[in-house]
């Protein structure tokens, strides 16, 4: 029974996702739903990446959290269009709240939009929100154990961005050991390392982002 | 529709929690159900823990993950009676999970049961197990924003133990707006500043944590 509630669930929010695809698609825009754990560095990711390209592409952004706005509130001080969703409780974005915002939302002109969701490895994996592809990032400081307690996310993602790069020098953690098992779980998934504070690497990520989009 | 399908849910995982809750009770095992983000160090807390405090406190450890058996093999090394619930996809423990285990779980004799949970720092919150209490950490590497964006588990946690500082000095957070926003929440959380790598700050979790015990 509860197993039916949930496939239900799944099967209405990918109809929802589908909507919001044709949308998307309908206006040019390449949307990446972008996943991690709490404290990745999922704004910080956006917010490099906005300085690094938003003079040649035009970004807007969905914000995603259980309650709060400073992370809508970050991205609008770099004047990009962002909508803050507060989810309430629910620990993950789907493809109905998406709808609900973009209604709203100035599309037109836009080349990509970045969509973050909750801080959560778990279900974020599961629903669709209408997007081209999901990117993952993973803090090296969450340790070399998550690929194989978490495969989901790493299965369905098209990259992995491992971030704060800069702290492994002081962590016991074995990057090499994420590598290889991330991608025994996907063997197309593309790996960048960076760190956001530093800056390091993140120029790998921006151009193949960039490849991504037109 | 969805809203009473959650509560239906809670209600039912709460009157299995007390059941599991008069069965710890009969044995006198006092039982913590451990919370955090994934990668925060919940193992390597209940491993520097037994280390410590196992030859004065018999202790029991449940193993929440949603794949894989390495934690378990961790505590079990340390040749404390433990045993590893898969979720399959589930994000969080709940009642019925423990339930289910705890059956053929050694209870009698120990004194104090430790239950790891899912790392997500949502879920969890919202299902009781059948636990005396709730403690959540946190490492200082998923930032200084955490208790406004995921006000729950602060909220119904008794403790909070800030994991990784050794590594503060290589970040921007602000430890103590950690702390402040927190307390905010919930004015009696205990608050623990440890480094489950270096040991740092540890003896006064194991203090605290003896006098809850008897």
């Amino acid at each position: 029974m509860k197993v039916k509630v949930v496939s239900h669930i799944l099967e209405a929010n990918d109809r929802i996702a589908e909507e919001n695809r044709r949308l998307f698609d309908k206006f040019g825009v390449y949307v990446i739903n972008l996943m991690s754990a709490p404290g990745a560095g999922k704004t910080s990711l956006i917010e490099n990446t906005i300085k690094e390209i938003s003079g040649k592409i035009k970004i807007g952004v969905i914000e995603g959290d259980i309650a709060g706005s400073d992370d809508a509130k970050r991205i609008k001080s770099l004047n990009i269009p962002v909508v803050q969703i507060n989810t309430g409780g629910a620990c993950h974005l789907d493809a109905n709240m998406i709808r609900e915002v973009i209604d709203g939302f100035p599309l037109k002109g836009l080349d990509l939009l970045i969509i973050e969701n909750v801080g959560n490895l778990v279900c974020p994996a599961e629903f669709r929100v209408g997007e081209n592809i999901k990117v993952m990032l993973l803090s090296i400081t969450e340790g070399d154990d998550k690929p194989l307690k978490y495969p989901l996310m790493f299965q369905e993602s098209s990259a992995l961005v491992l971030n704060k790069i800069d702290l492994l020098p002081y962590t016991n953690v074995n990057i090499e050991k994420i590598k290889k098992n991330s991608q025994a779980l996907n063997p197309k998934l593309k790996i960048f390392e960076v760190s956001c504070r530093t800056g390091e690497g993140l120029n790998k990520w921006i151009k193949w982002l960039q490849s991504l989009i037109k």
